[in-house]
C-alpha cells in the first residue's frame, strides 16, 4: 500500500548533478566555485566552541542577517537566512502559492523549480526565453494571464549564464500581479563594470524578492547558507511562519559570517572566474561552439554543426572530465560547463579540441 | 498589499523557547542535553578539510545513513537524514497530508506540529491524552473517523515525559488507516531496563515512521541532524522527492557521524540524565509538586495547591533560571523543566524551595 499524496506519487524527483568523490575527476558539472573559501572560514571552524553545539542555534541567524543587511543598505528584517538557496525557493513557493494555483518560471530555467512546484501541487507555467536569452516582452502579461502568484527568474540565467537586464526585471516586477523572485545565485560573478544591481530596486517594488547564496560566490556549497532580500511584507511571513525554526545550524552560521565578512577574498575569486570565463568562452568559440556571453561561473556551449553534445559529454566523462548535459530540445546539443581553475580549463579545452576534430581553433 | 497565502496570513508562527545567550543563565527551558557532545565531534570538526566546503554535500548523507541502519538492523534505504527533527516532521506532513485533509496529533503534544499543519493548510485533529498521559483506547478509531492521513505521537511524550507503551503504539499502527509517525526525539533517555523499542516493530507495520534526532541524546541541537526510520514505501518519496536535495550540510554530516559512532559517550550522558531525573522528580514531589514518571530529559511539574506555576516561572526567571511554561488549560499550572547538570538542578531546587514556602521537603 502506498501512503504518499497523489501529486507526490505522480511526480519525478529533482535530478541533481553527479557528485563523484574521486579527487582525480575534473568536476565541472555543478557550478561550484573552483577556489577554496576564505581562510577566515577555516579559522572560525577551528576555533569554534564545539561544546556549545549542545545548544540550539540562534533561530533567526541575527548576526549573519545584520552583516547582510549592512552590506546592501537594508534593515535586518528585510533578510531571511535559509538552508541554501534551494530552501529559499521552496519557502517562497510554500508562502506565496496555494496548491492548484500557478507558479511561473522560464523555459529553460533552474530545473529544481518545477519539482518544488510539483511538491506543492501547483500548476507550472513556463514562458520560453527569447533566442538571445532575454525575457520576452510579454513575459509579465502572460504570467498575469495565467494567474501566477509567484514567478521565478534566474539571473544570471541558468543554464545560459546571460544576465537579465535590471530595467527589464524592474518592468516585470512593476507589471506582475504576484511576487517576482529573482534567483541571483550567480550574481557575484557579474562583471562589476556593468553596474548591475537589483538590491537598490527593492524600495520601489513591494513584490520583489532576491535570492542569494554563499554556495557559489563564497565557495560554501557544503555549508548550505542562502538568503532572501525583500520588503518586510514578503520576508516576515517566511521568517516567522513558514521557515523551520532552526533552519541554519550554528556551524553554518559561523562559516557564513566569516566568509561573508571577507569580501576581499571572495572578490578575488570572482575576478579570477571572470577572467577564466572570458578565456574559456573565446577558446570554445574558436573551436566552433556557440557560447552566449555568460556573467556567471559557467558557460553554455552549443556544439558545432556535425558534432553531438551528448557524445562529447560521454567522451569527456570517459576522460574523467564531468560537465552537465540536459536532454531537453533546446539544450540537447549544448554542454553546461562550470568555469574551473586555469589548469582544469586547460584540460577541458585540450580534450574538447581532440574530441571535435572537425573544428579548428581560429589560429590553428 | 500582502502576497502570502490566506492560511499563512491567518496562522501564528511557532513560538520556540527563549534562547538567552548570557552564559550566567541556568537554561532549563528547551530540553538541551546538559553534557557536551563526544570529543570525537570536536576532533572531526578540527580536522575537517575546510577547502572541501566549496563542494556540495553528499546529497543523501549515505555514510551517516549506513551507520544508522547498522545500529538498528535496518537497510540504508529505510533511513532518511533530515535538517533536525523539525524538518522530518515537516517532510512527513508535506509527503502524506494533502491540503484540506486531516493531520492527527495528541493534546497536549509538540506545539510545532499544528503550526506545520497550518503551513500545509491541513485540518488539525487533536485527541486528548488520558489523565495518566496515555493514549485513549479509541485513539486510532477517532483518527480514522476524522480521516487523518498522518498522525503524530510523541513518545516519550512532550511535555509530560511519559513513555507511551510500545504495544499500545503497535496497536494504533495496526488500526490506523493512515501513517503513524512516532516522534522519538527523547527516546535515548528511556531507562534501558524497560526494554522499550519500536525499531523492531517496523517490519510489521508498513505505515509506521519513527523520528529520531541527534539534538537531544547526542548533544547536537546546534548541528541540526535528525532522521526518519521506516519501510521504503514511506521513506522513498521523502528521500527522492519531497526533501530538499542537499538538506544536511557537510559539516553537520561529519559531526553527526562522529557523535553517533561514539555510543559509549552518549550512553554515559543518558545514564547521568536518568539519575538526575530521578533525583529531580523525587525532590519536586517532596516539595508538593505532581510529577509524572518521566522517561525523557525533562520533567513536568504541577505546582502544589495554592502555588502558581506562572508566578513561579517568573520568579525563577528573575533569578536567572529559565524553564518553560505553557498557557494552555491543562498545562497552565505546570512547569516543564529540563534536567540539567547536578549543580544546575541544585540551583533550581533551592530556588523553588525558597519560592514555594507553603511546601516543605518531606524530610523538612
Amino acid at each position: 500500500m502506498s501512503f504518499e499524496r497523489d501529486n507526490v506519487r505522480r511526480m519525478a524527483g529533482y535530478v541533481y548533478g553527479e557528485q563523484p568523490q574521486d579527487p582525480g575527476i575534473v568536476k565541472l558539472n555543478t557550478n561550484e566555485n573552483p577556489y577554496p573559501p576564505s581562510r577566515r572560514v577555516a579559522d572560525a571552524i577551528r576555533s569554534f566552541d564545539v561544546d556549545s553545539l549542545r545548544r540550539y542555534p540562534p533561530a533567526t541567524a541575527d548576526r549573519f542577517r545584520r552583516l547582510v543587511a549592512a552590506r546592501f543598505g537594508l534593515s535586518a528584517d528585510q533578510v531571511v537566512a535559509t538552508n541554501g538557496g534551494d530552501e529559499a525557493l521552496r519557502l517562497a513557493i510554500t508562502t506565496f502559492v496555494d496548491p492548484g494555483a500557478a507558479f511561473g518560471t522560464t523555459e529553460p530555467g533552474y530545473s529544481l523549480c518545477p519539482v518544488l512546484a510539483n511538491v506543492q501541487n501547483c500548476e507550472v507555467v513556463r514562458v520560453e526565453m527569447t533566442p538571445d536569452w532575454s525575457l520576452p516582452g510579454d513575459f509579465a502579461g502572460r504570467m498575469n494571464a495565467a494567474g501566477a502568484r509567484l514567478t521565478c527568474v534566474v539571473s544570471p540565467h541558468a543554464p545560459s549564464g546571460v544576465v537579465v537586464d535590471a530595467d527589464a526585471i524592474a518592468s516585470v516586477a512593476a507589471e506582475l500581479d504576484g511576487v517576482l523572485l529573482v534567483d541571483e545565485a550567480y550574481v557575484d560573478f557579474v562583471d562589476p563594470d556593468l553596474g548591475h544591481d537589483l538590491t537598490s530596486r527593492l524600495s520601489r517594488h513591494d513584490n520583489l524578492l532576491l535570492l542569494r547564496t554563499l554556495s557559489k560566490g563564497y565557495s560554501l556549497a557544503g555549508v548550505r547558507v542562502g538568503f532572501l532580500l525583500g520588503n518586510t511584507g514578503l520576508v516576515d511571513p517566511i521568517l516567522t511562519k513558514t521557515r523551520d525554526s532552526y533552519n541554519v545550524d550554528t556551524l553554518a552560521q559561523a562559516a557564513a559570517e566569516a566568509a561573508f565578512a571577507d569580501r576581499e577574498h571572495a572578490e578575488k575569486g570572482w575576478r579570477a572566474v571572470g577572467e577564466e570565463r572570458g578565456r574559456l568562452t573565446a577558446a570554445l568559440a574558436g573551436l566552433g561552439f556557440g557560447v552566449p556571453e555568460s556573467q556567471s561561473n559557467f558557460v553554455l556551449a552549443e556544439a558545432p554543426p556535425g558534432a553531438s553534445a551528448r557524445a562529447l559529454f560521454e567522451r569527456l566523462r570517459e576522460r574523467g572530465i564531468v560537465v552537465r548535459h540536459f536532454e531537453t530540445p533546446r539544450l540537447a546539443n549544448s554542454l553546461r560547463i562550470t568555469v574551473g581553475t586555469a589548469s582544469e580549463n586547460d584540460l577541458l579545452l585540450t580534450a574538447i579540441e581532440e574530441l571535435t576534430p572537425g573544428s579548428r581553433p581560429c589560429n590553428g
